[in-house]
């Protein structure tokens, strides 16, 4: 009965739907659809054009694979402890790119919290899952860093993909930042010949130093297990593997920014891949092709789980305003939950805010409703909207 | 900072905010304020027209006060048990009204819950506001009937205005729906004369006659401490009360929609104050102005704390919306709770419906914090109109 009630906006009103994933609630698709069946009944010819979008953390491989119409890919590999786990990486609608985050195979979410110990744990698995895009044929690779059990300086993905890490005797060492002072020499002949022509682009928002007080043991150690004196050796082996590298291969990695993101793969991926770090969303947005789909829009609708300037949310939503508005295009976000002050938002492009939550709930309600209170909200922002057009 | 970087939508806007209070977190007055605090923060130029409402129910005195420039007075009058309690009535800005809640002096939340009996309840205290309110010469009663404890038909109400029901020996009764199985006749002789000349207006939302299956007994007995044969008796007191008015005044009060309501109160007050029961949105609407401030207005905001076309809530939205589509302006609504399907409340008038709710939470910390998630709200919607008007 509601669609002969009302007027239709424009044959050629477009939204652009660009929002994150709702973390533990709804992908950054889901969102999309809800965002897309509430526009849908308040007016069926309003163009939604769906852009899951990611900040480079966790759902980031999810949403590129739905943005592109890609697939993903499923693989069994070694955990930070060695042992299996069932990781992910995805391949882009094109072939040409494939998508990973070293927390599906590398997470410290995988560790239970008694069992973490970054003298332990390995990057190994997410050398895999490169290995794994790799024998895709793809061109590019784009890898998100965020989530780390690891301090190895991503010597595990080296050692997946074919290269040695020797002591004095010529020996391979074992797994885990814990090893490296041993470490005399990287042989790399057998490393994986495919990794010459590919290009890599990772996703990092943090700019540490590989080592020292502000470097990855210092800073990320503590909170993947690591005591004081753990963190002082894992902070001297890395010491040691930069100057390693650098006497070996001549690259001084050590102040690189964003060495040590990732307990410095980030500076793995820089010296044996060529990698170079972006912050998550510039990438997101360029390979989503966001730009252009917005430069043609009415409106931008966004969205994320969780916003809040203080803390690492908001990055997603306020990415996508900065782009709409180089092209002067209004921008909602629609969140699971707001928190504090808002001006800085505001003052970067958002034009308003709403939580799509119904009334006092727990979290689990919350969460479990996702999709329901996203279609609903989006109903009532149309409903808004038409009202007051003149 | 923020005021120099918007735009002034017009020197001429004019939003009326006309929300019902928002029980145990604000008033309406309130619930207006924060809305304009809101708006004022995205343009200060915006006129906002307060008009705190109500539906009859709860929060209908002191809405009244505040959208009249009236004053609420303080009473030490009887309970529902007899003992002491303090209650309050309001009189209108211009001296002319007074208003009252007969749940202020004969309520169902000032009886304990152990304690609740309407073979015993009485409606004296109500008739003592009344009495209040005449002694400051008002023309017009406006008398919101919701909440009782009693079912005495009115009686307390007839003996504390000077009214004398009596026993067969000439013996005043007691108090409570369990006297009035002894009543033979009605005394009005001392009855406060100034009931002859003041106009009396019930808000009244049940249809229920005085007694029967859907009489006051029946239906609203049980929820006021009434037993199974407590009911019986109180339904047969009942309708020898109606027997002894029609013989006596030859009303006809039985079936008369509303006599049930108030256990009985809506008889009484027809009978022996010539009371009018109307619609409590109707009157609210009807004694604030709200639709001479609505035809002026450019659009309007409405509210309550919890809306639900399954429940008794809902009712000022929808009334407010019901003026603002005769003059075909835009309506908003902002409640505290959104439950179930809103297609019904869409269909009458109301055009958007948010939560002011930034995420989960208890009801407590919602409750707690009403003005600054009203005040978020509000500015975020007229941001939203702001980044979308063309």
């Amino acid at each position: 009965m509601r669609r002969s009630e009302v007027y239709h906006m424009s044959k050629n009103f477009v939204v652009v739907l660009a929002p994150d994933s709702f973390k533990e609630s709804m992908t950054a698709k889901q969102v999309c659809e809800a965002m897309e069946r509430g526009i849908h009944l308040i007016d069926p010819d309003v163009t939604c054009v769906h852009v899951p979008m990611a900040d480079g953390g966790e759902g980031t491989m999810q949403s590129l694979v739905d943005a592109t119409g890609g697939r993903v890919y499923f693989l069994k590999v070694k955990g930070p402890l060695g042992t299996e786990v069932e990781a992910s990486y995805g391949i882009t609608g094109d072939g040409e790119t494939g998508i990973l985050e070293m927390a599906s195979a590398s997470g410290i979410e995988l560790v239970p919290a008694n069992l973490r110990n970054p003298l332990l744990t390995t990057t190994y698995g997410t050398g895999q899952l490169i290995k794994g895009c790799l024998d895709h044929g793809v061109k590019k690779l784009f890898i998100g860093i965020g989530g780390s059990a690891t301090n190895d300086g991503g010597a595990g993905v080296v050692q997946a993909l074919g290269g040695k890490l020797l002591d004095k005797h010529g020996e391979e060492l074992g797994f885990g930042g814990g090893e490296l002072d041993r470490l005399a020499s990287i042989d790399l002949t057998d490393l994986d010949k495919r990794l010459q022509t590919v290009k890599v682009e990772v996703a990092c928002d943090v700019t540490n130093p590989l080592f020292g007080e502000k470097g990855a043991s210092f800073v990320f150690g503590p909170q993947k297990g690591a005591t004081p004196s753990m963190v002082e050796c894992l902070d001297s082996n890395l010491r040691h593997y930069a100057s390693i590298i650098k006497s070996q291969f001549n690259q001084d990695i050590a102040e690189m920014p964003g060495a040590g993101a990732a307990g410095g793969l980030g500076a793995g991926l820089m010296v044996f891949m060529n990698g170079v770090l972006k912050k998550g969303i510039d990438l997101v947005i360029e390979y989503t092709g966001l730009e252009d789909k917005i430069e043609y829009a009415d409106m931008v609708w966004t969205g994320e789980g969780s916003i809040d300037f203080q803390t690492q949310y908001g990055k997603t939503p306020l990415g996508v305003a900065k782009i709409a508005k180089k092209y002067n295009k209004p921008v909602v976000v629609l969140a699971g939950r707001i928190d504090g002050q808002m001006e800085r938002l505001y003052d970067q492009g958002i034009d308003s805010i709403f939580s799509i939550l119904p009334g006092a709930c727990t979290l689990e309600e919350a969460l479990a409703k996702g999709e329901e209170n996203m279609e609903r909200t989006a109903e009532n922002v149309m409903r808004l909207i038409k009202s007051v057009r003149v």
